[in-house]
């Protein structure tokens, strides 16, 4: 069953009273969508679509022009405001006129410029996470939307593998992806696919080249759709054959070891800083942790990365119901990386692997 | 001739220095590239790839080990910093002990949060726009890849028109525009294309949907693609016909006689405010400037909207190398939207249109 996204206001304003928060703009695209329905992506990261004033009683849209049609879909017309132009100086003007006096807003999706401008009339209450901390646990039609997400994710690198041949270029075979994932029914890549041949593999974040696969050497393609609004993320890395490197087979094994480790390792109630421990400990028997230079894995769900980040310094325990990727990997510069990836899924007494 | 990174780096140091700045850090995407080189894009809007940071004597990149071996491509090794897990304290000592004391930063593009942790050790001064008041004037490369760009987006176009027919899904159409950019050479989108049939024309912003073409309609497409990091934006509004709608007719011709005037008009030393009111009073004086709801135009370049914004409130004048969209539209909510759209540089005398 799907929360309403009144429901979901709902315990947003119950986490507000207990911070004793009185009114919050939301300024994040995915938490603003989360909300109400309104508009998952902005036009450009320094362009909003709109932001959302959220107050114990009442809550309201504040958009331009453009989306005003849109807008109605998810707001009667009395809790719409549209600014145009001075768009500060008519949105302090609303706020102040519907009796804002305390703002709570998101430190990490506000601007200083904003900021700055909606300081010179309220208190403002910097709230991180209020709205993230409800979206990491996801209900059963976010599952559901995850899970197809995914499922699309194993269908097109099987369709990959089949197709790698030396002589490929890499953003050949980003762009295949990109036309199997459409073609299937995503609404578009939740990411810039990786395609990173050779040595290259050992860039983390390579944006696919020119660089043509030939025989002997690793290729390390990461990737993920947007399936009705959700994210999907796995990646994978092949040797392109004939035969299969020492090195590389070693690398990749200890990689899935540890995957498999920590994979097994996870449960509700278990501290997340401890699973990059547990990977970072295991590479380190092997004499390879100066390699693992990538992060572990992070939550998924209407963003690719969302919260909680599988890092070290990450407070809090695995819960049921939150969906991560665990995503360890190895990167020697001048020979390549390998890394696999996985969507694991927290349920009662464990994980289950999407 | 394209200007080096490290010419555009003087430029700036040079406009930093009228203004007193001593080091300015620099969080935009864009601006960074611009700059260097180094990731036009950050993975995602709330997770950057890196910053730069610029001093009299030396620039810095400040990044994360993901993009280390990237960042050697721009940056010799002394030159770049590798923060890895509490950010903000890494980068506060990293800025201390190369000496600096007052910090410049994009009051637009630092969110609270870092502006926060920063302002705990540097005098924090907010500089607007000084990147992109090098990047609006294009040097001949630019212009050379925006009007590559901007061929591709005819070139689609033209192939678009051909394909429509009733029976046709807003997002089929959207796809097939998507397949042919990539086949002809651009690697992604520069936005998301709009495709809205119907009454749906009427929403500036359009997802496309599983609207059917159906005859006697209109048919808004708004679309870009990016060629070698270079956007392109244009806009027209076909009818699906047989025959043509007189209402419909009426609205593009008035859209397009607002499009030829302000276009005939605008040249070197005009105020660019003036351009939305020329397009404004044309519209009012055949009754219709209340449907004339979305914005005249916006630079374009690394982004799909830079400046300066054909706004009636931009500062400053038209000067040649700029290069800008001119879009006007008349939207009528119930039943549908014209707009139309061109690039425009700016010549020595007046304008070319891309």
């Amino acid at each position: 069953m799907q929360e309403s996204r009144a429901l979901r206001r709902q315990k947003l304003k119950m986490n507000m009273a207990e911070k004793e928060v009185e009114a919050i703009i939301i300024t994040s695209p995915a938490n603003r969508y989360y909300l109400s329905g309104f508009e998952l992506h902005d036009p450009q990261c320094n362009e909003s679509a709109g932001y959302l004033l959220i107050t114990p009683d009442r809550d309201y849209l504040l958009t331009d022009p453009r989306y005003l049609e849109e807008g109605k879909e998810f707001f009667s017309d009395e809790d719409i405001f549209i600014y145009t132009r001075d768009k500060f100086k008519q949105i302090q003007g609303y706020l102040k006129k519907i009796g804002v006096v305390m703002l709570g807003f998101e430190p990490q999706w506000m601007n200083y410029e904003y900021y700055t401008a909606l300081s010179q009339e309220f208190e403002m209450v910097p709230v991180k996470g209020l709205v993230e901390d409800l979206r990491f646990l996801k209900d059963a039609r976010e599952l559901e939307l995850l899970r197809k997400s995914c499922s699309l994710n194993h269908k097109v690198f099987a369709r990959i593998e089949e197709m790698l041949c030396p002589g490929l270029l890499e953003k050949d075979i980003a762009w295949e992806a990109e036309k199997l994932f459409r073609e299937e029914g995503a609404s578009e890549l939740g990411f810039s696919t990786i395609v990173a041949a050779g040595e290259r593999s050992a860039l983390p974040h390579a944006s696919p080249g020119s660089k043509v696969l030939e025989k002997g050497m690793p290729l390390l393609v990461d990737m993920g759709c947007r399936y009705q609004d959700y994210c999907s993320d796995q990646s994978r890395t092949f040797w392109v054959g004939p035969g299969e490197d020492v090195f590389f087979r070693q690398t990749r094994d200890l990689v899935r070891q540890a995957q498999d480790l920590v994979i097994e390792w996870i449960a509700p109630g278990k501290p997340i800083s401890e699973a990059y421990k547990r990977v970072k400990t295991y590479f380190a028997e092997h004499g390879v942790d100066g390699y693992f230079t990538h992060s572990l894995g992070h939550g998924i769900g209407l963003e690719t990365h969302e919260a909680p980040s599988l890092g070290p310094d990450t407070k809090g325990e695995f819960v049921p119901g939150m969906v991560v990727t665990v995503e360890p990997g190895l990167y020697y510069a001048g020979w390549g990386g390998v890394r696999w990836e996985y969507m694991v899924l927290i349920t009662d007494n464990g994980v289950e692997i999407l």
